[in-house]
């Protein structure tokens, strides 16, 4: 009921980054899309069947150096339900070799609704006499426009199956300010939404003081990101911009706290995509994603010191 | 490129009211999930058929006398990517009966994995030399907590191929003042975020005067209707919060343009379950959905003066 079992996994492979799989098709080497075309056709089943094959095999080299993956439902739902089909897949696939799973899928409803979402994503969902798990996830991104009505169903099933949320305080994006940065009183609104997230978590509090309810803060902004850990101290940090968007590892040392824990740093298509940046084979792309991994690491944990 | 196409459904079954489709298993009536489990034993699979059968017979009884539905992606999430499968035939029969269908999804994010977004459930998606529409919506729900660069990609979408969205600006739950209707500069958030909608759609607005570019907005909350309908001319309203969530017509007025337009007015469980109030034969729920439409309709006509 905190995000104690993601920080487990961080210290126990001495990494706080999560691999983003957001699969483009055009990530995909050939080979693959090829061998799917053939077997399914030029279909929305091939696209998703040739992703699939894409993230396992990259699941299966960073599984034992890379906590968590985090997995863009945007990439899957352009497939249709056969990208969903595949997103579940890919779920269950990384929980299997002992990864722990973030759905990046920024959902947020009221009441009923998002108990639905709550359900499907994080928690069980009864038909007739049986219970299953549609998505299971580990934890999923939220975005707390409105309020705790849209919080509540999430935080009852963080605490009945010790899962976790990430709210949207500050994005990474270049117009992320239009609204976020506007003050209320004299205080960002990120900052607002931030302490809606100390409150929210306030009672899933788990043994490295972190509870159940994260923030999205982008690494994009370093000042705000200094903000943000010095006002919410019990708030894991999902930190997107690193790599691909510009952010370099210097600026995130800020995002982490004094044992360098307290933030994971996200990055997707620098780890997808390292085969073409290599220039190495394209059947060596699930290798050059655990080299660009490795290196990810190093220069990460160079600076925050979890390390040591 | 507007709301065009809506605006000429609301005129042509004269009601500007929206059938929710947030098909809970335990709305559908028992003999359809009976049948359901007799055929695919008791899975997410069942769950999901059962649903599309309920919804089928629905969209038979609704199509000539209401113009959308809007299905609740929750919902179908909840039931795994058999759901999800489900939400794709239920959009394409309600449009195959000339319907049009406005997903209720929430949406955001930012840049590319916008543009997939808007792809999957408004646009078009590339696999090979083929081109796929995903989910092919008419319109869609999202949020702009993350500002222009999450909105931008779906303008293109909304300009190229006619679609439309609706961005939350004032939702109808108890807490949605947490956020929303603090003051930046003396101008509740609600009021910035619909501001930006007006932006947002400038150079779309079509021959009813609506861009397309709408605005969620609670009938909960009609203080905050009347105000946002005044200043937001060209931004067409998704009003949700009728009947089962306690807003009734009366409130309504205030939502609508002096034609009778420029809102749109959901109702999800009073018609889906309108069976259950009326205490008919289960046999009889798409009728009795039909018979609620009508009520709706005149309830909602009969203030906002769209028949005469």
């Amino acid at each position: 009921m905190s995000f104690d079992r993601l920080i487990k996994k961080i210290i126990e492979t001495k990494n706080p980054s999560v691999a983003g799989l957001d699969p483009r098709l055009e990530y995909v080497p050939e080979y693959i899309t090829k061998a799917a075309f053939e077997k399914h056709g030029v279909t929305l089943k091939a696209a998703a069947e040739a992703i699939l094959t894409f993230n396992k095999a990259l699941i299966d080299e960073l599984y034992d150096i890379v906590p968590a993956i985090k997995p863009q439902a945007a990439y899957y739902e352009m497939y249709g339900w056969e990208g969903v089909r595949v997103l579940t897949e890919t779920i269950s696939y990384a929980q299997s070799k002992g990864m722990y799973v973030m759905t990046d899928g920024k959902r947020n409803d009221i009441g009923a609704t998002m108990d639905a979402y709550a359900s499907a994503h994080l928690g069980k969902v009864n038909v007739g006499d049986k219970t299953f798990e549609p998505f299971g996830a580990d934890a999923l991104t939220v975005n707390g426009y409105l309020g705790t009505d849209g919080i509540d169903p999430l935080l009852k099933i963080c605490k009945a199956q010790d899962k976790g949320i990430f709210v949207l305080a500050k994005t990474s994006n270049p117009s992320s300010g239009e609204l976020q940065d506007k003050c209320i009183d004299g205080t960002p609104i990120y900052a607002v939404m931030g302490d809606m997230c100390e409150k929210w978590g306030e009672d899933t509090i788990g043994e490295y003081g972190y509870s159940a309810v994260g923030a999205v803060v982008g690494a994009t902004y370093p000042e705000q990101l200094t903000e943000l850990r010095k006002r919410l101290p019990h708030t894991m940090f999902l930190v997107p911009g690193y790599g691909a968007q510009g952010g370099g590892a210097e600026g995130l040392k800020v995002a982490f706290d004094e044992n360098g824990l307290g933030a994971i740093v996200n990055s997707s298509r620098a780890i997808m995509c390292a085969y073409k940046k290599e220039d190495c084979l394209e059947t060596d792309f699930a290798k050059a994603a655990r080299r660009e991994a490795i290196r990810m690491r190093e220069d990460i944990v160079r600076v925050t010191g979890l390390s040591k």
